[in-house]
């Protein structure tokens, strides 16, 4: 299944994608969940009625809606793994130092909400460097710790789309990453989670951005370097990840920083992430 | 105002303290708040009837409890300042590469629980440098984005007691810090949140670690060398501090690490972090 966060006459509404193409409320067919988080952890309990409900006379969202992040507001901060892709990681040598060993890297980013699909990210103007990084969002759905990679699937809803968007000068200057990638309007996400049953191998699916239409990453999640597996696994071995938590698994190659001179993103500019079988992110830098 | 939050029963109640020096539940005061996050956002509401209630004649909790972490469940990750005393730079700079430029450093702790102040800090079979770093926390009452440093502390609840315990080997390990810092169980706080007007000069307060009765670390937060005001201005330019967000402002020299060979925790050690004016911590490594 797809689900959605949709606005309504400005309510938020849980949704999923119905047999027309066009989204069903989880209310209309009987399901009340609080948001997408209550939805994911109670997911178990509410997944028949759901399914039973497409199935019979479900009626689609008549009046106009927009689409939003999925998770609008994270009950944590993401989960992130750095230069996991095998291209991405000789492009980044040059400018951000970390240890060239084997050994994920892992780091956080906030988001105090989430951007929306289709929305605008701010162009500060304390930022002279913003750039892009296309990720497969991994969201947990019941609390996993000590988790073996062979097990590591059993504990994920679905898949979604983030944009980790990342002000390298910021991110630079306080000599850990967190900062520079945790400016509000930093994490588009969506357009949906996918679940997970839906996806199929989730290591084979096509990834890339588009700045301005000009193809900038082009990859497969199969090149990442610690699987999505391995990182829950590593990931939980001492750290519980909650129901709800969002892992960003790492961008490939071809980010503004990686090119001599850098191509970093300027007002105006539009950016399209997209992911096969998921959807894609089109998000516009205004001045902020 | 010094408030608790406390386990009555099993059940967990936000507590102020009393003129008799006991815990007094809000509760009992007739404010109802549905924990410490939910008084934090409507403080400047029911303040007034908490200073009311404590004049009269107020009930201290007469059952037996027990104090827990203030804050026992983040609303999101810690945002953290590393290594923000003079002294902590000198000792560590051999351990861990970071910039020597004057930028603050700033990377996230996740919480999924806090530890109580009393609580046992579980000794993980991989970690192998476990160590202590008492800390000033700042708790946000309301949400600041884009604050002056003159005017920071308007946005300031109150401030409590951080440990902010590290796994070296893992920090180590995954290039950024935020894994190492972020195991279960890695977060002691309390023992309760010292209102700003409460607690004075800030800067002018002395923090300590002993471990096993032997002093560690001893200094002041006047030796910070990012202030509070300074950080929640650099924080919030681009990204909201919401309301309960926890700022852990730095560890001074006396770490672990910092002595050669390094002197980390063992399984059967206590670590008794103190800050004047708020009170201490006491927990005791156990094998997980």
């Amino acid at each position: 299944m797809r689900f959605y966060t949709i606005s309504v006459n400005n309510t938020e509404m849980t949704a999923v994608l119905g047999p027309s193409g066009e989204p069903v409320t989880l209310e209309s067919l009987g399901v009340k969940v609080r948001d997408m988080n209550d939805l994911i952890r109670r997911y178990d309990e509410v997944k028949d009625r759901i399914v039973r409900g497409l199935e019979k006379d479900c009626v689609p969202v008549t009046e106009p809606y927009r689409i939003l992040a999925p998770v609008p507001v994270p009950e944590q901060d993401l989960v992130c793994l750095g230069v996991n892709y095998r291209e991405h990681i000789l492009e980044t040598s040059n400018g951000i130092q970390f240890d060239k060993k084997n050994d994920t890297v892992y780091f956080s980013k906030r988001a105090n909400r989430c951007n929306d699909p289709d929305g605008v990210i701010p162009f500060y103007d304390f930022v002279d460097s913003l750039d892009y990084e296309v990720e497969l969002g991994v969201i947990i759905g019941r609390d996993a710790f000590g988790v073996s990679a062979e097990e590591a699937l059993d504990y994920v809803f679905g898949y979604t789309i983030i944009n980790d968007v990342s002000a390298r000068n910021i991110q630079r200057k306080h000599g850990q990453w967190y900062l520079g990638k945790s400016l509000d309007g930093y994490t588009p996400m969506g357009p949906c989670i996918v679940t997970k049953d839906e996806i199929g191998d989730i290591h084979r699916l096509q990834i890339s951005c588009h700045v301005n239409g000009e193809e900038r990453q082009n990859s497969s999640t199969g090149m990442m370097i610690t699987p999505v597996e391995e990182a829950i696994a590593e990931l939980s071995e001492g750290m519980t990840l909650k129901a709800g938590t969002i892992i960003a698994t790492g961008t490939p190659g071809g980010v503004g920083m990686g090119t001599n001179p850098p191509r970093y993103l300027k007002p105006g500019d539009t950016v399209c992430c997209e992911i096969s079988g998921i959807g894609k992110l089109t998000n516009t830098l205004e001045k902020k």
